[in-house]
């Protein structure tokens, strides 16, 4: 699954660069030209959702800093927080190893899950009592 | 995009569980009867890398609590670690609202990426310079 262009990267020195566009070419968007998005929050580190980003949305998302996905149900751009006012600010953003998935670190106004819940991974799995669990807390809460 | 099983959870009471292989049946496994996982690190909350669980693999990561992915490149299960020793002991393991992703917390050993770093995401997006910069550092190391 690792393409050429990411194998010759590995080798790249720490803290050198290469050209952002040759990057963001070379990525592995899939059959329907989205790549996954991992979102976390920069404060809590929460992992809030994963999304997905086509070519476009992406580079909206570098040049406005507003997160903006593209909505698979819709077809359409989703500035996420647009309707909402949840909206996510881009802190940081990452690509991986073999170039098919992407990491936003975001500053998130209220709530990043549709429910409501400050994040969208809530139903924790027990595998000693065979259920999952309704759990909407998140790692600042525990701590 | 969201299951009528899902969008039934999302009413119920915090605390309260639901069986395990209710929650793992209705799945929103893709049309190659995937679904992605984001593993992060259960201490410094790094994202370490994302990865793909088919029913079965999500059920041995469940049952052994050693993560184990389906490669789609082998076409094999991925039991992390295997050959290279850098295995993912499980910690916690989430669904997201929709039912179509996978959280899991981990004790990492090692690395987590096959290029010897920490985690996968080590290219860094400056939209300013028009570059992405390697960059290998975790939280920790910047904290």
């Amino acid at each position: 699954m690792i393409r050429e262009y990411f194998l010759n990267l590995e080798g790249v020195e720490e803290n050198s660069s290469v050209p952002l566009d040759q990057v963001i070419e070379n990525l592995a968007f899939n059959a329907e030209g989205l790549l996954p998005v991992v979102t976390q929050d920069a404060d809590t580190r929460q992992v809030l959702m994963m999304a997905w980003m086509n070519k476009s949305a992406l580079e909206k998302t570098l040049e406005t800093n507003r997160v903006t996905y593209w909505s698979r149900s819709r077809n359409a751009f989703w500035i996420k927080g647009e309707t909402s006012g949840h909206t996510q600010e881009l802190v940081s953003l990452s690509f991986d190893c073999d170039g098919d998935t992407i990491l936003c670190l975001v500053k998130q106004t209220g709530a990043a899950c549709h429910t409501g819940r400050k994040h969208c991974f809530y139903l924790r799995a027990d595998a000693t009592e065979k259920v999952a669990r309704i759990n909407s807390q998140s790692f600042s809460e525990i701590q």
